[in-house]
């Protein structure tokens, strides 16, 4: 087996995968969050996953050649659940042939978006009559008769006179909701922009939307700078909490980076920041209360109580953000304390409430938050997941990044790793860490319990090249080695330790623990479920069997149900920068989601103790 | 005849005047805007003006003792139309033998406004459960359990968690329409304050009203501060607009002016600044575009065009005035560039809408505004009638204020003056001046066509001490001394000249000219009104015999349906502070008036010079 990887690239989507060699092109167009049409379960018998390799190489099969006549062949028609990476390749993948829920959740929702593309902000063009002493209407009450009555910001109005006549009684109009915010010259109707913004603990998205037909013109992606005050949720309470500073100081680093954000979309959509006219904000509860500069003090203490549930409309001035002044802003309204506007987005972007079978989604970050809908219920929970799957209190671990091993495959013929992009390895992110120990755990190396057994209590029948990688770290402890000079994978030795393995059993055991008192809550087990949506940005990276394996998901079901849906947060905040329908929704959703309080339900020790136990194979 | 000044008050109301020796209670009730019922003119003979006097002296004439009996004449019970003021008195004037519409319909306006004290600001004092883990609702939701669904200020908000902690969930939520304005420890309730400003070009007025129970609790008055810049509205556009600095400069001299103001009222009354939470605005469309900072030039450039004609609604931080800094702002809605929210206020505080019969309103001031009410419709005009009612332009001219002559009887027996307060004479104001010219015309010292008859011409039959007042000026025109050291009176010589009578010829032929044009444009003749309302802080001090002697006010009207309103701009302010459903009718107003511009009606300027010749006695 070879450690090399390949860069597969799937159009027109333009998205982008590294797998290792001999990877199927199926599983590789669901790593780029692109799953095909699948219903023989990739036997290559429905023929339906029919794709065109553009570049690369790729041997028919047989089932290829029953599939597709001479021509198609020769056109570069393949099967994907056939077709094994075997070097960089360009895949066209027909709308036709794709298929997952995720993808047609999404691709919903953003088609209903497209079709209600209804922002708060909308920009008229006008030509008025000129005043007469026939006419002698007031300036405001002239341009009323065009874009109907509204309410103009004095400022504006003091300007409003001047900037009538310099455009001859022509220019464009921009208002939001009944708010006139602005009277330009010319026609500017065709520039018309908006940013929305998942605001998570640890990374910050950020994509800049043409309001005018919906399409991003920009993405782009930062660390929370507030990460140097704690990598979680609770040291960011504590640090706001702590002096009359330290919330100022939380605000005004989140509000830094988040403006360095607009001012990079801007330069790659060639467009000024004053283009901006709206601006929406999901994230959870803290993060959006710190980016207001509201006191989270109480959301660090029981009974955890948010200052504000509702969404709430500010302005870009009054929230200090760098677009146009009078910019509309909205944050997302909230379910709970721990329950926020990303888990609210993420409902609203999945149609989550308009399924009839009973549904469950995931969002697993550095909170993990688990909604429930069954039977047009919605119930929600959040879990301490701890930043363990961010790489963060894992001793080599790091975050999803280049260089990070971010797969790994442990088996008879020993133990093969790849990182991100092709990277020497240099560290450990989440899918790997769930990796190394679902394997380690199929091969004897760690127990149920989540003991990582030193080299003498190792199986018998253990591979040897497995068995190599187990020694003893500096204080005596066993410690499982992923790669290293000795590998020639890294220049360091980057190993899983006990601790390790403890810091993942603690993460998944609570989310595991919330998912079953969910389940319990609405009367379900895990077999009435008929899908499971991963959301966030980490789970599309996860394997699902290997979550499977070690507990963070339930096991009892089809893997194939199990969906990954990308950054529902982010997608939500586009849904409800495109459409102020899509913004009641979200609020319907905030008010009617029961908000399940693990920590004091009676129950969810006991299951998180159990939950802590990795399952039996 | 003596020129002693006697001071009569009337209560309850609280009024107070100065008038002559021998002067009926009756005409001092009227001056000091509270009229008696007289149907049979002042005969002594109906006994409706019923009064009681409760100190001074007061010998029951031959018609008390008709009208009253022994015990009633002992209590002080008299006629008003029959007691001569002999020295300091104090009336009881019981409601109901006060009369006049100016009186019905100011208390219609009251009542009526005291029937619905609905002010945008109300306060609600509430008691919240705490929150528990079974209740974790947001902070701003459990309030609006409480208060109803708001909008939170998000500088608010930031504070909202502590201050519900620190009052125990108790305490007084303060709001404007929707808007979350405070929330204030303990109940508050019982403090809750505006104030309604009306804006003159000369004089700003101010009253502090209690929005609990609608009562006044302090009024102040003030010079407008810009008359530095200009004593017309012509020329405060003109600065305005000469340089950028100007409007600033204007806008932030009335601003300081407003805020001294409102330091006043808050000291006399006990209250914080803070403690106010709406301000209303009424004054004519260039102070209000001032006081807003918006730009003023096209008000003084053909057509007229203000910039926005709707009532306006801002904050007390966004306006700059130092009132709880999220108090709501509403500035009157205006008709036209030179018909602004003071008339709409005054038609609404004078319900002149809901007349059936047609009703002619003149407000006397700087500008002249005249609107008339009749058959549904309403008409309004505005004339440029200049300072001369304010003194200004006047060669002895001054305000009306302590010293100024504001009365003047000239007949066989002489030439007797009074003073405002009864002070020495200092100058004459614009009620002077009315008088003085009036009374020199009936008795020929004045030509019809204005001119000022010099010594040799003036007629035979003229009265001694009259023609003894008749001099001529260092340029050798003609003057009439009014007072001077040779009178007694004062200190230097106080004279009219031909100069002055022009002013005052130009200024009252501007207003008759616009009421005749208005009349034609409803095709009505001044015979058909029913009454005539004289508006304006000045218009209460001028006496109608005398306006109408020289032609100001129409001639051909009873002068007992002239009545005296009072300042109804400021009456419109209070009421809109006191009740939103005032505002939508002020809005409506605004709307439904037709604007006549006189300087375009191809009559106004044969009109013009018609009114400019003094009527025929």
């Amino acid at each position: 087996m070879n450690d090399r990887q390949h860069r597969v690239t799937f159009q027109p989507q333009g998205r982008t995968t590294y797998v290792l060699q001999g990877t199927k092109v199926l599983e590789a167009a669901g790593r780029a969050g692109l799953p095909f049409e699948t219903p023989c379960g990739g036997a290559g018998v429905c023929g339906k996953c029919r794709m065109r390799v553009t570049a690369g190489v790729a041997e028919p099969t047989s089932a290829d050649c029953d599939a597709f006549s001479e021509a198609e062949l020769a056109e570069g028609w393949r099967l994907a659940c056939q077709t094994a990476v075997r070097g960089d390749m360009v895949i066209l993948a027909p709308e036709e042939s794709l298929f997952g829920k995720s993808h047609q959740i999404l691709m919903e929702a953003r088609e209903s978006a497209d079709h209600e593309i209804m922002p708060a902000v909308r920009k008229v063009h006008v030509r008025l009559d000129e005043p007469t002493l026939e006419d002698p209407r007031a300036d405001l009450m002239r341009l009323e008769s065009a874009v109907g009555p509204v309410k103009a910001d004095l400022e504006l109005l003091r300007e409003l006179p001047g900037r009538l006549r310099a455009g001859g009684f022509a220019g464009t109009a921009v208002l939001t909701d009944h708010h006139l915010i602005d009277f330009q010259a010319g026609d500017t109707t065709a520039v018309c922009c908006g940013v929305a913004f998942d605001v998570g603990t640890t990374t910050l998205v950020a994509s800049l939307l043409d309001l005018c037909d919906g399409r991003e013109r920009a993405i782009v992606s930062a660390v929370n700078p507030q990460v140097s005050f704690g990598d979680d949720v609770l040291s960011r309470i504590q640090r706001a909490s702590s002096d009359p500073a330290g919330r100022q100081e939380l605000r005004s680093v989140l509000l830094k980076a988040a403006n360095e954000m607009i001012a990079e979309l801007c330069r790659q959509a060639h467009l000024k920041a004053d283009d901006v006219y709206e601006v929406t904000f999901s994230g959870n509860t803290t993060m959006q209360h710190l980016l207001c500069g509201i006191d989270v003090s109480l959301l660090g203490v029981v009974p955890f109580v948010p200052a504000c549930g509702r969404g709430l409309l500010t302005t870009a001035r009054d929230l200090g953000l760098s677009v146009h002044p009078r910019a509309a802003v909205y944050v997302f309204p909230v379910i709970g304390g721990f329950v926020g506007g990303d888990t609210v987005a993420g409902v609203l972007a999945t149609r989550l409430v308009e399924r009839d079978a009973p549904v469950l989604m995931v969002d697993i970050g550095t909170n993990g938050e688990i909604v429930l809908s069954a039977g047009g219920a919605l119930y929600a929970a959040s879990t301490a997941a701890g930043p363990a799957f961010e790489g963060a209190r894992i001793s080599c671990g790091m975050r999803a990044a280049a260089g990070a091993i971010e797969k790994v495959l442990i088996g008879a013929d020993g133990v093969h790793v790849s990182t991100i992009a092709g990277k020497p390895a240099v560290g450990l992110c989440g899918s790997g860490l769930i990796d190394a120990v679902a394997d380690l755990l199929s091969s004897g190396v760690v127990t149920p319990e989540g003991r990582l057994l030193p080299p003498d209590e190792l199986p018998a029948d253990l591979a040897e090249p497995v068995r190599a990688r187990v020694g003893l770290d500096q204080r005596g402890q066993a410690e499982f080695l992923l790669a290293g000079p000795e590998t020639g994978q890294a220049s360091t030795r980057i190993c899983l330790s006990q601790r390790d393995i403890r810091e993942l059993q603690l993460a998944a055991g609570a989310i595991r623990a919330g998912i079953a008192i969910l389940l319990r809550q609405a009367n379900l087990d895990v077999s009435d479920l008929s899908q499971v949506l991963i959301a966030g940005g980490f789970g599309s990276f996860i394997r699902r069997s290997k979550a499977q394996r070690i507990g963070l998901l339930p096991g009892r079901i089809d893997h194939r149900s199990i969906t990954y849906v990308g950054n529902t947060s982010l997608d939500g905040a586009r849904w409800a920068l495109l459409s102020t329908a899509a913004r009641q929704r979200a609020e319907q959703i905030a008010r009617r989601t029961v908000h399940v309080q693990l920590s004091e339900d009676p129950q969810f020790q006991m299951e998180f103790a159990e939950a802590m136990i990795f399952p039996e194979s």
